[in-house]
């Protein structure tokens, strides 16, 4: 049952470096510096947590790196069946030497001090990038990032405006805009002159993206600015607003924000259907879930508005994939991005690309991008892919189609890099 | 890793001639007249819009056939991954003895050529229909089509009404009615007398169906015949109607339908889910999209009280498959019918095939229809699915269920024409 | 293509010795006692009624087991593509050695004959069983069943719970429980003292776990227990509910279920998503279907405010599977269960056990139950299932992931039996 066509396919997709088109890599400590690094990542509190771990074991000042990991390892045994910690093992046999199959409370110590060592070295971060094919990786910036003291050709802004759209309310994060900009955003005019500078500071370092996550009830239109600026008086007031004020308030932010795409031809990522805190007693970032009653025809307006503005759509369910493989192959300006968070197991990647390739143009079509937190995620993670997508090529388009080997890793380079060049217009396009 | 029982059992399906119990083909002109006909198709159209062309470099009265085929040609680079264009390579090298396995701009024009040369032949229409094994191919006639000028044996008629349910109020539609009928529909009596006369038209012309295609929202169910009287007459009148008016004289027009899909014996085909004019600046014919939020639930009320109809289901997406699944497993007069339009592509039509035969009733599983313009299409998608099913006829059927392949051919054979047959109470059953 | 990993596991699986944790076996008479006890089951009526068998052809105290028999034969050609139908075979083939691949009018009797005499063997229960390989059974009792003239150590009692929360205004359901518990629930206070009584009842008894099946539509949430009293009075006047005082005392109902599990350690199994009666003229048990327009959003109330209480929940279609795999992996009261009636066929069940295996933890996964209401059942599902899995942990695990065949049959028997004996806290568990 050894698969060499497969297994040609998978190493020649390997080979291809990349860029990553989404990730939330602190570029100020973007490699981990121990263990504590890798299984802090939400993937691992969050189904130790479920397994039985109580938070308090994981969480709190208290609790040093190296104990976390401790207790986090104890509960190993429990998860071993899931694709998250098999990325686990994948990097520390990859980047640490490690021989075995399963970490377990016998064999992490001797592990966890070695990873430290190797992750102290002055050029690790360096050293993970070359290893994992990884040349250039986007981040999640707040909307008030400086976006100083760092290489923005290596890891390039994208201005990340939920703060802007969901919480204007709160005053935290009007000062926050406030400072940003130098603008007391008290009305719709003000509001989006605040706005326009956030853009113009972006753009000068090099954003390629504006990003947003959105609940499953969000349904985006075109408000009348003078009702949107008497909500947002009432908003700067500090009154409580309604439902229906908030839901204006939203609507009409995530609006200044598609036509400053617009004006900036800067593609605009959604990533649509999360609800927060749903599990409020959950671990960090281990809270949200979602409604799977959502549909992109709650973007009709904005797909129609904006056919300037490229909208890179993820989904957050496989029940979502079918209408975003028809509205990127119906609207010219709607293109699907990647396998998010509950869809990023290889049940749902291979079905959702297997249903991709077969029916949107080559290209409207963003494979991967990695949502790390840490640079070492990048090469677990990015090598699912190209393993799940090594698997489609070989089944669907060579063996099923009669391509040639090379037409398929023609289409496999592609997806995997080359509409991240044409997408977001990188400047070191090759 | 060829598979010979795959190949023998694709073999045999090809074999199989059928009837095709769906299509939009015009049978005064069944066949192409050249290569625009088949780019013109709707997938190409506005799978080439996506990927970047102008609608108005293909729409418009002043480009020629052979212009429109070469901006077409020009953007195929980009669309050669989707099935869809592998039809049209298909259909190609089937009709045409093309021998490359893409269409460029470096190659199209002695296939146009010839194509246009062989598509001149007085004897096209036959030729493609007896290499294609299609016998019978069903149309899709506005309910004001005199259906004469055919042959009605080769091209079954089959009564579309979605003009009378959703655009009623139009004028246009209502003088199309008085004219074919000779009755003025001025009230629910009136209008239901002209729709008898449509029937008997329909049927005395060998109409082995009805059919209708439903927006996610509509929601069949009986109405006050008095108040639809009284909708009616505001229609008739000019009078914009209110959505819960417009909804009840959809309601009570599809109610009558149904009354005479009884009295006629006549199925009535509901093809779910699909919103029109989504994408409003999209190509002719390729504006259309869906919300997946629809459930046959929806229908309860209508498959309860025609127990006598049989109603062959088509549904938009895989995400109603199951719906449909266990609704045709449930209730008797509900028959599941074929893959349509955006579910139209090998991976849901393996899924939806596989969930399908395992699990319905094997006399109320239509396999598939065409839905063609251009009758040169049934070739490639009836040769997808063909294969398709031999592959679920192997795997499901032969390895893991020990079904000898004759047992298997004649369950394939039952599903792709034997039900068309009983189902459509087809005259010329064998 | 003959996969030795895959039988091989599959050999291996099938030797596991297991405890069902979900059926509607009748202790008293668990077994069959003739072929119309195995064709009585409602898939087979209602896929025979679904495929043409009228009605009253086989329901009506007139019919005898062998004209009942007699008449379900006549139509298995319309089914024998069902994988319920091969449940049957399987069957007949292994308890009673019948030899054909196909159930025909012309050799059902003397399979009847064979298969009566059998049954009638004093010790068929247990040959049943031991064959089987089921250690434990798990039922759904009314919540006034006696409990008693069974050994409830084989035959685990499990509180069914529907009458109570959706049907308390009938007064049959009311007289029910003052004639199980003693006690006139007449108000919010009498009603939990007598739901009381019936968890200590139960759980004298042994009963491991508390069980109800949910509509789409329901959605728990705390009520205020003046507003509860309120409407229990109506009820108990016999006043007619409104919808919303109904679902008010459903909502409360389910409340004070979930706040005795959580006083008696007992897990709660939500069964979620029928529809009850959608086709009213279909045959008994044959009448249910669904709205997939459901989400797990709708508990998220009630897995937030009982954290102690474990939720082991089924949802009905695979449309609601990624929301069970993500809420599980979240929530640590969440645990995934088996695949249900409508989910319940070979496609959903192998592509919700891979989502499930790859993204939940080990230890929150049950495989499968019975869901039967005869013994002879137990066989070929778990059969079903078992084969399933041991082609899922063939491919994703040993192949793709490189698993050992041990580690792959250890996640296995947990799954399918470990899983069980931890969650319902069996007392027998090894």
């Amino acid at each position: 049952m050894t698969d060499t066509l497969f297994a040609t396919l998978f190493q020649e997709l390997e080979n291809f470096v990349l860029i990553d088109p989404h990730s939330h890599i602190n570029p100020h400590s973007a490699a981990s510096k121990n263990l504590a690094d890798l299984l802090g990542y939400h993937y691992y509190t969050e189904l130790a947590h479920s397994a039985g771990l109580p938070k308090d074991q994981i969480e709190g000042p208290e609790i040093t790196p190296k104990e976390k990991v401790g207790r986090l390892v104890e509960k190993l045994a429990d998860l071993d069946n899931t694709i998250q910690v098999s990325w686990l093992i994948e990097m520390c046999r990859e980047f640490f030497g490690f021989q075995e199959d399963r970490l377990t409370p016998e064999n992490w110590e001797p592990l966890y001090d070695n990873a430290e060592q190797k992750m102290a070295q002055p050029d690790w971060e360096d050293q993970v990038l070359r290893h994992s094919k990884i040349e250039q990786v986007f981040l999640t910036n707040d909307f008030d990032d400086p976006l100083e003291g760092f290489d923005t050709n290596r890891y390039i802004p994208c201005l990340r405006t939920d703060d802007l759209v969901f919480h204007f309310v709160k005053k935290g994060v009007r000062e926050r805009l406030a400072k940003a900009t130098g603008i007391e955003a008290v009305d719709a005019v003000t509001l989006r002159s605040a706005i326009s500078k956030l853009f113009a500071h972006f753009t000068a370092k090099g954003a390629r993206a504006c990003a947003i996550s959105l609940p499953p009830t969000f349904h985006p239109a075109k408000v009348d600015p003078g009702a949107a600026s008497q909500v947002i008086k009432h908003a700067v007031k500090g009154q409580r607003l309604t439902n229906s004020e908030q839901e204006l308030l939203s609507a009409h932010i995530f609006w200044i924000l598609a036509e400053h795409c617009a004006e900036h031809s800067l593609p605009f990522d959604l990533m649509i259907g999360v609800n927060r805190r749903v599990y409020e007693s959950g671990v960090y970032q281990g809270q949200d879930l979602y409604d799977t009653r959502v549909s992109l025809i709650q973007y009709k307006e904005v797909f129609n508005a904006f056919p300037q503005v490229t909208f890179p759509v993820s989904v957050l369910t496989h029940m979502s994939n079918q209408e975003l493989v028809s509205y990127s192959w119906i609207f010219p300006n709607v293109v699907a991005n990647g396998h998010w968070w509950y869809s990023n197991t290889p049940t749902y990647i291979e079905l959702d690309t297997r249903s991709r390739l077969e029916a949107i143009p080559r290209n409207k079509l963003i494979g991967y991008y990695s949502d790390m937190y840490k640079l070492e995620f990048a090469l677990p993670k990015f090598r699912m892919y190209r393993r799940i997508l090594a698997r489609v090529l070989a089944e669907d388009f060579v063996r099923r189609r009669g391509w040639t080997e090379d037409q398929a890793l023609q289409l496999g380079r592609q997806v995997l890099r080359g509409n991240v060049e044409q997408i977001f217009k990188m400047p070191s396009s090759k």
